[in-house]
């Protein structure tokens, strides 16, 4: 029999393929006494070379195909293994104190790693993890326990994790990880967005996957419902090979619509664009006819790292996708760091409410010189395209008036100083924050553009955590409160002569398009995975009709009710 | 040379008394070994009979002043300091390894202390809870060092205190506790409104007030302008005696307005009601002539205790308040519990973000035995006074329609059980999530009343914790989107014949007020030493100008501008 697991559908398409755990493995182990040292000591040299190997392995693997700064932690760790300092210890505690090789391992090297981490000192402190992290290697070796590494994977799989960290799937190799499901998350998650951008199938929120699916069971993740299939029949697997082939198909129908404008069925041009996190991403843009870069998340160049990017690497970044958008639009989202993105090396405080909390423009107007670095690289990058630059977090008009206050500074200083910069950089905010919405038409008087961040306009909004399981029924971006803020910012802008996009999830929303359609959305702003299928489902719509949809929907009374009336309207 | 610190006011009018420090002592000592065994024990046995001297005088103090309930944790550790399982291993533990009774008191309690919480037993960790309590009893003895115990005040003082909590206000004695101070909170704090409720003055926030003032130390707190003067010369002291008899002087004044009706200068009249926390407040509602009860919060109930509060329990409660007010309005919140707020005895997971998080009706709505006890012990009371009960952190229909399902349903079996049950109980909501403000319109539909949580609403629509003194700078009460969002909601109650109150910290606002009565908000409730400064206030303004100024403000731009306006129009 085999096994079906509910999630959340997070990436649309059919995995079908062998499951890889990314699961911390358990190296728990009593401390004991030995009786022979030496035959304990050789047990330990055995466990250090295994690790060596492997890290070897690792290391190649990794500098071939994620390049040389990945493959430089595995030298640090390296090194580790072969640090005299700290394997003659170990030697020595097994052989005076008798004690067997696991504790002897754990109680020299945790000695280090306290002493490291209390210096004050970043470059002894990442020693600290380095020490850590070989301790769990050779740890897993003296266990006989096997400690998952991704960089490895030589086969197709599809990987099964509690949750995705940013730095898990940094080490993913994409061409052979065919889809994930994970325990934890749901659509706005950090996996799945990923998944989205890596445009594999992913099913998140299964609450138990990481129990129920062992290494090597035959899995089928159904990114289209949000299901996943433990060791299936032959039956099963076949049903869904045509679904995946139906799918296909379906997709191949949508690509013809790449080189075409977006058009609604009675001539309304709106312009579909994509999120992306690094020039890694331009690629899926313009493999799926995005018209623009809706929102540049630049947070990636300054996380996992140890110290700031510097101006010269921001710039190269921003020209890189400024040259390869081709003169199409590229807003980019200055820092938005903070909340639940921390950077180690900004040594931020901790926070009760991190998403109520010290972040995005907040920390860039106190930490000037890092704000005026970014600002500085991407005014020397407005030439190579066509560069509109957006606030996050702006929650009054004074703290728009000062960041736009700090970028002519920055502006006027390069060209004094004889450095080209764009005339015609296009200046907006993100409205995410309820105030902002609510005064909109205050706003729309100094600003170029709007650009609705729904993912966090909506937790605002509804006082609801969307990353708490508990509260997460109420993310509700259909309830006509979220949709009649939206409106406010529309109408605002229009008013004034500026334009509207929107860069949350919601953009990309099969049923919130057609509200938004009729709202007035000038640009949506999606995963560019997306694209093709929201630019076939426009070219389906009529903004005159969708028109009166959004007035009706306006005046509904909640969530359920507004599902209900655009799926009678659209189908 | 006196020393100044500048800190919030936080509550109204001067005090002069001595510094009472309300701080944890060090209780670190150093491990040593002893030479004499019987002496060290000689010492440990001294120590544990002055502790239990101690402990006897406070019991009994706490008994006559604060109730047996509040005596009996005394009792408890009472037995704990007599118990031989505990006395006995602490001694053999100095006779044997030579220890020092700190370290062998330590080690032996820490050791219960442990075992005790581990087990799945409540009442096996409040005993853990009553061991730490007395060991650090008995060490500040062995130590030499003074533990602070408030209810053992027995002259005029002044508090100072990192911050206080609901536990430590309850043990204070409000017959002694001229006023307090506090390193951190701000206007909203709990200790905040705590000093406005019993009515002395408090400077909160001075951040170092802990480091510079000693015991004894002459104190005068100006909680009219947010100082606190340590060891002022007798030239300020007689100056501040002066503003202290002008300003009881002032409150002479308004106390005649206690019977009089709140009504503008053209002849508009407004509610102004107290907000509270137990029936031991409406003494002070009474006192000030409060027109009704604008938010009973049952909270404290709840908080201090090991379980749920019984029906009975509650029903005496909320029956008193009702008696007491006499058949002027009061207006029952239920249960807003999580967020800040914990009870231990609930288990609530911890959170991220808990201001975003599963509390009040999301918790109620969840936990209905404990939400429909709470129901029937109001609907009990309803028929001792003019009841009107209304719901904590509503942001759906489907939420109030919910709740108001339930309280129905109680209601009915109640009526056919033969209880009596009020009919003319009006039901409402709290407006404190913006996405409630934005369609109060739909709401008005189906609620009797609003009543708009001014704290929540501002922290949720800037998208800013307020306690957190980083981004406490946008907790905004008179930014222009707060103003248009209150105006929805009063709008939308008229329109459908219905009326809005007000009972977050902005109703009993200065500079709020004028704005508020040019809005039309129909009710007004704040801490109960504000009301009668209020009812001058309000006597004075004109409510066809207030409306005017109202117009205007709504269409600023920033809240420099609002506070600009009405200190223009009211001057």
């Amino acid at each position: 029999m085999s096994t079906i697991l509910k999630g959340i559908a997070a990436s649309n398409g059919i995995a079908i393929a062998k499951a890889y755990r990314l699961v911390e493995p358990d190296l728990s182990f009593s401390k004991k006494t030995i009786e022979n040292a030496d035959e304990e000591i050789a047990r330990f040299q055995a466990a250090m070379s295994a690790a060596k190997s492997e890290l070897e392995v690792i290391r190649e693997r990794a500098g071939s195909e994620l390049g040389a700064d990945k493959a430089a932690i595995f030298d640090a760790h390296l090194l580790v293994l072969n640090d005299p300092e700290l394997i003659t210890p170990i030697e020595d505690n097994i052989k005076n104190n008798k004690l067997n090789a696991e504790s002897s391992l754990k109680e020299t090297t945790d000695m280090f790693i306290t002493m490291f981490e209390q210096m004050d000192n970043e470059y002894m402190r990442e020693r600290a993890a380095d020490i850590r992290d070989v301790t769990k290697r050779v740890l897993s070796h003296l266990l006989g326990v096997k400690i998952p590494n991704p960089s490895l994977i030589s086969e197709e799989v599809i990987v099964v994790a509690e949750d995705l960290t940013p730095s898990d799937t940094a080490q993913l190799n994409r061409n052979f990880v065919k889809g994930f499901t994970t325990n934890i998350g749901g659509r706005t998650s950090h996996s799945a967005i990923m998944a989205r951008s890596l445009e594999i199938p992913a099913v998140v929120g299964t609450k138990s996957a990481t129990e129920d699916i062992q290494n090597g069971d035959l899995i089928i993740v159904d990114g289209l419902n949000g299901e996943v299939h433990i060791n299936p029949t032959p039956e099963i697997v076949d049903q869904y090979k045509k679904v995946q082939e139906s799918y296909e198909k379906q997709k191949a129908e949508w690509a013809k619509l790449m080189n075409e404008k977006t058009v609604s069925k009675d001539g309304h041009h709106v312009e579909l664009g994509a999120n992306i996190g690094t020039p890694n991403d331009l690629k899926g843009v313009l493999d799926n006819g995005g018209e623009a870069i809706g929102l540049y998340r630049t947070e990636f160049l300054y996380m996992g790292r140890d110290q700031l990017p510097s101006e010269d690497e921001q710039f190269e970044s921003y020209k890189a996708v400024l040259e390869g958008m081709n003169g199409k639009p590229v807003v980019v989202r200055t820092l938005d760091i903070g909340g639940d993105k921390k950077l180690p090396y900004l040594n931020l405080p901790e926070e009760m409410n991190p998403f109520l909390g010290f972040r995005a423009i907040r920390l860039c107007l106190e930490e000037q010189d890092m704000f005026r670095t970014q600002l500085r690289a991407l005014l020397r990058a407005s030439v190579y395209g066509n560069l509109k630059i957006m606030f996050p977090m702006i929650s009054t008009l004074n703290e728009f008036r000062q960041a736009k206050q700090i970028l002519l500074e920055e502006k006027d200083k390069l060209v004094s100083n004889g450095v080209n910069v764009s005339d015609n950089i296009e200046l907006g905010i993100m409205v995410e924050i309820p105030s902002t919405a609510v005064i909109a038409d205050q706003f729309a008087k100094e600003v170029d553009f709007f650009s609705i961040g729904t993912n966090d306009l909506i937790q605002y909004t509804m006082a609801a955590d969307r990353m708490n399981e508990r509260v997460s029924y109420l993310y509700q971006p259909y309830n006509p409160a979220i949709l009649r803020l939206v409106k406010m910012v529309i109408d605002a802008s229009h008013k004034e002569g500026k334009w509207t996009g929107m860069c949350g999830e919601m953009a990309g929303d099969e049923l919130a398009i057609p509200i938004l359609l009729g709202l007035g959305l000038d640009e949506f702003s999606m995963s560019a995975s997306s694209i093709l299928k929201a630019r076939a489902q426009i070219k389906n719509l009529s903004k005159a009709e969708m028109e009166k949809l959004a007035e009706q929907v306006l005046q509904l009374q909640t969530t359920e009710e507004v599902i209900e009336a655009v799926k009678k309207a659209t189908l």
